[in-house]
Order: C-alpha cells, then sequence, then structure tokens
C-alpha cells in the first residue's frame, strides 16, 4: 500500500506564499475529440470547423474544460500535488482557445491555512503566442493527510 | 456549411428563467482513466485504491472535473445548447465522487440577460444514490449570434 506521507505528496509545511507551477501544453483536434467522447458535449462551436466560423471564429473553439484541465493537472501532480482534493474554483473562461493553440499554465499559491488543511491559489491559462489570458481564477485545494478518515 | 439559426441552436428569445436541463450519468474507472490520459492529472488519489484507502476513500475519488463536464455537456447540448459560450462558472466541489457513482447534473436558468447575451445558470450535481450535492455553482454563457464577429 502507497505510502502517502512519502516525499512526493502535498505537504502543507513546505508550501509557501507565492510557490508556483506552470506547463505548457498544445490543445489539440484529437485533445477536444477525446473530452467530446468523455463528456458528450459535441456543442458544434467545437467540434465543427464550418459552424465556429459562422460564430466568427477561424477555427474550432476548445472546450473550455481543456484549459481547466491544465489546472487540475498542476493542483494534482505538482502544486500542492499527490494526495490534494480541489474543493473549489472560480474562473473565468476570458477569452476562446482555438484547436491548435499552444497554452501556458501556472498556479500561484496566495494563501495557506494550515488550520483548515486548504491552499489557496491564483490560476492562470495564457495564450502562448499572443500572451493574452484565456482562463483566471482562483482555487481552493484541501491537502489531505491520512489521519483525516471520513 | 452549418446554419447556426437553424432549430436546436441556442437562442436567447426562447430561454426563461427556470428552464431546465438534466442527465444522469455513472463516472466510471474508464472515465477516471481517460481524463488522467487527457489531462495528465495522474493524482494517485484518483488513479490508486490503495492511496484512495489510505486518505480514508472506499474507492479511487473521480477527478472534480468529471462531474463538471457533466454540467459542460449540458450547457453545450441542451440549455442554453449548440452555439453557446461558457465565459464563467463559480463552484465547489461539496463532496467528492468515487468511482463508479452514479450522479445526477442539473442546469436552471436564473437570469436572462438580451442586453449582454448572457445567461445566467444554477449548476449542480447530485450523488444519485444518497442525494447527497456533489457538486454546486453558478455558470455564466454567452449566447452567441452569428453577426458577433470576432
Amino acid at each position: 500500500m502507497a505510502q502517502v506521507t512519502s516525499p512526493g505528496y502535498a505537504n502543507l509545511d513546505t508550501i509557501r506564499c507565492g510557490d508556483t507551477a506552470e506547463c505548457e501544453n498544445t490543445i489539440a483536434a484529437s485533445d477536444i475529440d477525446a473530452f467530446a467522447r468523455l463528456s458528450l458535449d459535441v456543442n458544434p462551436i467545437h467540434m465543427d470547423a464550418g459552424v465556429a466560423r459562422d460564430y466568427g471564429f477561424a477555427r474550432p473553439v476548445a472546450h473550455g474544460m481543456l484549459a481547466l484541465g491544465t489546472i487540475s493537472r498542476l493542483i494534482g501532480t505538482e502544486l500542492p500535488g499527490p494526495g490534494s482534493l480541489w474543493v473549489s474554483q472560480e474562473l473565468q473562461f476570458a477569452a476562446p482557445v482555438l484547436s491548435g493553440d499552444r497554452v501556458i499554465s501556472r498556479v500561484t499559491v496566495e494563501k495557506v491555512s494550515k488550520a483548515a488543511g486548504l491552499v489557496q491559489l491564483r490560476t492562470v491559462v495564457s495564450n502562448a503566442e499572443t500572451g493574452a489570458v484565456v482562463l483566471s481564477g482562483v482555487a481552493k485545494v484541501k491537502v489531505l493527510s491520512r489521519s483525516e478518515q471520513r
């Protein structure tokens, strides 16, 4: 059985305000297809280049959740990291991500509450080419310990 | 080229406060695996039954985004429907969804602003067996028209 107190697991004692984690991803047409199959969100604005053009977009618009998925990855694997549990998110999809866009995603620790076992992070995804913010928001994440039986 | 003014596309003139759409889904282990592959969020709390048990969960915890994905589906395909664009979401992951749980997802129109082209919806996902709310929040969705070139 995994030792959840092992190095690499989220640990409130080592998280500081200002800590940050970042990743860069291309949101490919294959990602849009995979998320549509998984979620059944087949809104044609995501699936059909002709419909996207009718609405004024040069290429299909990626599901907002693909941008948010990069934040899920950073929270779940880097900061706070394995063993953390997302408890809330406030977010704006500030601009559309189009199929093929490259994005830079970043989470930054804003508050650490040891009493509540919570970390608050600012979450930002930007278009890597233009620098435009495409997603902004605030996440609250619970850092669990093995003693917290539920 | 698709006619985005066709019946079935989101239309602010036919959306009323109180309108609602609902769907029911089982969040299967295969969904967790597919989302992990797509997002690279391989937090072991989602992927490893032993780690999940160490943290006090009977089964692996589904990514919160799988619950939110059911809301994406309702917004993008039913209410407001095709042609709508999610612009913001405030949400609480009120309780974990465990692998194999069946959930009921519902969106309900709270406000329609024709001037801004925006619809505000309450978003709720509940455990179908226990009735417990697992996700609650508020979405704002832009209903686009073909004339809104960008």
